[in-house]
Parts: C-alpha cells; sequence; structure tokens
C-alpha cells in the first residue's frame, strides 16, 4: 500500500494519476495549505521539504515527482508506464519530465511562490509580470520540439503524460493562452477523457478525511 | 562513442564525470558561453533549449542532468553507479538528483541568470541578494536530512555524487560558507580525490578544440 500526500491544483496530481494508471493500491492524504499543514512538524517527518507530493512505501517515503514517477512505472511493469526495457527511451522520458520539474514548474512557481528567491514586494510582483512570458516560452519549446503526438513520447502513453497534463492545467491561470499552444491543448483534452485522470481529479475534490 | 557538449563550471561536470566513472568512450564539445555559441543555429539544431549539458548517443541526443546521469548508469550497469535492481533505491537516488536539479541548481542561478524570472534590473539586485540564504537552506537541508556519508546514499558511491561535487563547487561564489555544512564539505574533499574527479576537471581545464 502506497500513501499518496498531496494537495488539490499541484504537482502531485501527476503522481496521482500514475497510481491509478499503474493500478497501485493507494491512499490519499490531504494538506490543507491554508491551514500550512506542510509546515507542521507531523508532515515535516515524512518531508522535511515541507512541500508535496510525498509518497510513502513499504520501504520509506520518496519526494520528487519525476523520481516518484518513474518509481511507479517501475514497480508496476505490466501497466506499461514507460519504456523500462529500453534504457534510451527512459531517459527520453526522463529528461522531459526533468525538463517539466525544473523549468516549467519553476517558471510558474515565481507567480505564487516568489518568496522563495526574493524578499523585496516590488520585484515579487516584477517576478510575476514575466511569468506568462517565461511559462508561454516552455510551452513553446514543448509545442515545437518535445511533444510528438497523440502521446508525449509518440504513440505509446507513458507518465510523461500525466506530468504534462498536470501543469499545463496550470496556463491559463498562469496568462498563457493555450490557443497558442494547438497540440499541447489537443493533448490536455485527450487526456481529460481518460478514466484514470477523472478519477484522480474526482478524488482530489472529494478528499480522502485524514 | 558519446559526445558530451560542456561549458566549464557548469553542472555539465555532473555527466562529465559519470562518463569517466563508466568507463564510457566520450568525446567532449565545448560551447564558449562568451560567444554565446549555446544560442547558435548549429548548436540549437543539438538541443533547442540552448543550454548545456547535452548528450549525444548512437540512438539521439539527450539532455537533463538527472536523465543523463540515470542514462550513464544503466549503459554501463558493470560501472554499479546506481542501485539499478532496487526501484525503490534507485528513486531514492533520482529523488535526490531531481532535487539538486529543481531546488538547488535553481536557487543557484537566480544569481547569474536572473533575467530567466525578471526583467526589472532592481528586481535581478534584489533576487542576487538572497541568494546565500536560499542555496544555504538548501544545503542545510542535505547536510541534516539527505547526505548518508561517506556518500550521498551511503556506502555505495552513486550518480548522485557526482552531481552533488558539481554543485557544491558554487558554494563559494554563492555566498555560502562551507564550514557551516560539514558533511557536504568533507564530500567535497573525498570527491577531489577520486581519480574520475581529477580526469574530469582536467579535461574542462584543457578543453579539446572543437
Amino acid at each position: 500500500m502506497f500513501t499518496l500526500y498531496y494537495a488539490p491544483n499541484t504537482c502531485a496530481l501527476a503522481s496521482h494519476i500514475a497510481l491509478v494508471d499503474a493500478g497501485a493500491p493507494y491512499a490519499l492524504k490531504l494538506l490543507d495549505f491554508g491551514k500550512t499543514e506542510q509546515r507542521q512538524p507531523d508532515y515535516l517527518k515524512v518531508n522535511p521539504k515541507a512541500r508535496v507530493p510525498s509518497l510513502a512505501t513499504p520501504r520509506g517515503i520518496l519526494t520528487e515527482t519525476p523520481a516518484m514517477l518513474a518509481f511507479i512505472a517501475q514497480s508496476f511493469p505490466a501497466a506499461k508506464l514507460a519504456p523500462l526495457d529500453d534504457a534510451f527511451a527512459f531517459a527520453e522520458v526522463q529528461a522531459f519530465n526533468s525538463y517539466l520539474c525544473s523549468t516549467v514548474h519553476v517558471a510558474h512557481a515565481h507567480r505564487m511562490r516568489g518568496h522563495r528567491w526574493v524578499d523585496d514586494p516590488a520585484a515579487i510582483v516584477a517576478m510575476q509580470r514575466k511569468v506568462p512570458e517565461s511559462v508561454g516560452a516552455c510551452f513553446d519549446l514543448i509545442e515545437r520540439h518535445m511533444l510528438r503526438g497523440p502521446w508525449v513520447m509518440g504513440a505509446a502513453y507513458t507518465i510523461s503524460d500525466a506530468y504534462l497534463f498536470t501543469l499545463a492545467r496550470w496556463m491559463e491561470a498562469d496568462g498563457v493562452d493555450p490557443a497558442q499552444f494547438p497540440k499541447v491543448a489537443a493533448h490536455r483534452q485527450r487526456m481529460s477523457q481518460r478514466g484514470a485522470v477523472r478519477q484522480a481529479l474526482a478524488e482530489e475534490l472529494v478528499p480522502v478525511p485524514a
């Protein structure tokens, strides 16, 4: 049994979708960011980074979405969520996920989490102003160079699809017009019709009591 | 044969060390950032992100350090650079590498690459002011919670060691005092005595002509 610590509308959704895709047994633990539960002592014992997601496994805690996604894919090979027998193809999946984590998510985070990198309130506002451009540049790269279609890696659905869907849902709030990126928009649409995605979204709207 | 596109004092060093550790056949291609070679058409064909590192392989190009490191470890299993037969232990390696990529490197990048996230010159200065604190907080977390010793994952040397060494070398320039983090400082010292590290550093000081 796995336990996914999450908050709604965070990147935890990617691992949540992957757990459903994998047919993994899992429970959800909602963290209330409004009550800063992610910074309370109980949760810091789970994840001293004070972030979501975390995945409790029988072997211990895992964090960091790219690592969790690859772990879920490797733990449930029958679900074929990554090309596990081809190191180069697996690395392509990992490279895509790493770009989402370290560049796309980071560009997005400058809108609401600017305090991580600056104290001056005027600088926080200046950061927020650039988010439509910096996040837009990321999706432009994904549209033109990375998303093969119909899935990220081409014919085969992978963990990269769950992750792209999760971050692409933030576009509008980041001031980026999805109509500029038709392949990404079509991918979002395609993903939103999958049962695993609908199930994960429904479960996050109706949180399991802690 | 692999070709590593790199620039000195960048995170490309991590993959360079791993290639030496692996006993992989490789060539180096230096990009002159002073001449913005990373943004010239020739290189954009290799990596449209206009960043280093990139790794040309017989199957195609890979980018993103965590993906490249895992690929090198999987491609040369005899070198035992990651716990390839244990999905959980492998995920721990990946989680550490993902943290370096998406949090530590990003905090550091606010010192010299602030233009990625803001246009206002005053905001760039404000970002630079916080780098000692934000990078210091990362190394505090690594020191207290992540670095098991003697190597990152404990008794076994892994790709995470090459990556930590690479980013820990930036501490002083980021205004972080290594003496505050004795385990990280001892790891750096331990790494600097390894033959593969000395070879990679020497090769980057005497670049191979393009």
